[in-house]
């Protein structure tokens, strides 16, 4: 069945109404017709409906029934990723999202060569949108930048478990406990991070992880990590 | 320190003759001197090796020491993996050979579309290489294709614990004992496997396997699963 992300001025008593793009597609893509179902999503939760009325740039749908979505993992996990090199950002952001992930936040560190530009943003919100809609999420993750390192470890320290992933040692995932409420996990760019970042990160309170002894790429760490979590939290 | 892989037939004694591009790499690329250090891998046997002797096209190294490598998983990961479209496989190939996947078999089902030609099989071989040079590991895995599905399970069921990955329900990754020599997993194309060959499958000895409420692409699953039997087999 159809699947669609809505925002909140879309939902007006049983009614949701659909512009612009998803309008077209429901319209045009799929030829969509009065009586058909369709499902929207929104902020995890899930709302049945049928199609009642196609307007030239509208879809007026009537919910028959809105219940939690399924698909969302209890864990809200944030995944904060030292900005990496070319494209590997979206290969990052479409698998955490498709395996579960709640969040991503880009930040600079010491060991970075790249930094996106505004138009990235846009582009990788875009790709946890497709990603949610494929995968069957109940939430599109939100994707978004902090100006630096210490920036983001102020925010990961603000997770039940915030977990720094470092090459040089550390404790193993499956030492940590999952019956929490959220997780971040921290990945450095393609350098890796140094020293002076890894001993803030321990200071301010994050644990440091070892992820075994392969050598991961640094788009790699992050699908990895988000999938043992995931199955480690009863969720894969 | 650089790495290699070799051949058996580059050993002679305490003596390794390198040629062709890894001779050409170690002398013009990396500017490498007799007296350099480097290390050889062969089958998951490292050999820490001096550089004795620069030829116009070979180098001519003596074996310091030789040991078994420490990155090479216990246990042996094959990857059964239906066709993909595109450029997936490659993807496949790279990720799940730094998670420590052992080896992979490609072979057609019958929702794939997709068939690769004979160039493919050397570039996918390459990429695998590539991958365990990058990665630290011990082996090249080695990357097959099997003419059909009945062949690839046929196989597939040969190893201790063979798992058949399948989004109609199974039991979970986390219910089973990771504590065996060998292990195989079964992952679908783009359209998944269908009902018969599931059956087929399970009726042959692999266990049914599922992977959580989220729909995961085909290139999605192998490298989750990877990670999380790695985990569960304390490797990672």
């Amino acid at each position: 069945m159809p699947r669609y992300f809505i925002g909140e001025d879309a939902i007006d008593g049983d009614i949701i109404t659909v512009t612009g793009a998803d309008a077209v597609h429901m319209g045009r893509s799929l030829r969509m017709r009065e009586g058909d179902a369709v499902t929207f999503c929104r902020q995890g939760t899930e709302y049945s409906c049928i199609a009642e009325r196609f307007t030239s740039d509208s879809v007026i749908c009537r919910i028959v029934e809105s219940f939690p979505s399924m698909a969302e993992p209890r864990l809200r996990l944030t995944v904060y990723q030292a900005y990496p090199k070319a494209d590997k950002a979206e290969l990052i952001i479409q698998k955490c999202t498709e395996l579960g992930a709640a969040a991503f936040v880009f930040f600079p560190s010491r060991r970075c060569v790249s930094k996106p530009n505004d138009n990235k943003a846009v582009r990788w919100q875009r790709i946890a949108e497709e990603a949610a809609k494929q995968s069957g999420r109940g939430i599109v993750p939100e994707v978004r930048t902090l100006p630096s390192f210490e920036a983001a470890v102020t925010e990961l320290t603000s997770a039940d478990l915030p977990l720094f992933c470092y090459e040089n040692g550390g404790e193993r995932l499956s030492e940590q406990s999952y019956d929490i409420g959220t997780a971040g996990i921290m990945i450095g760019s393609e350098g890796g991070f140094d020293r002076d970042e890894a001993d803030m990160a321990r200071d301010m309170g994050a644990k440091h992880i070892w992820l075994g002894r392969r050598i991961l790429r640094c788009e790699t760490a992050p699908i990895a990590v988000t999938a043992v979590i995931m199955d480690r939290a009863g969720e894969i």
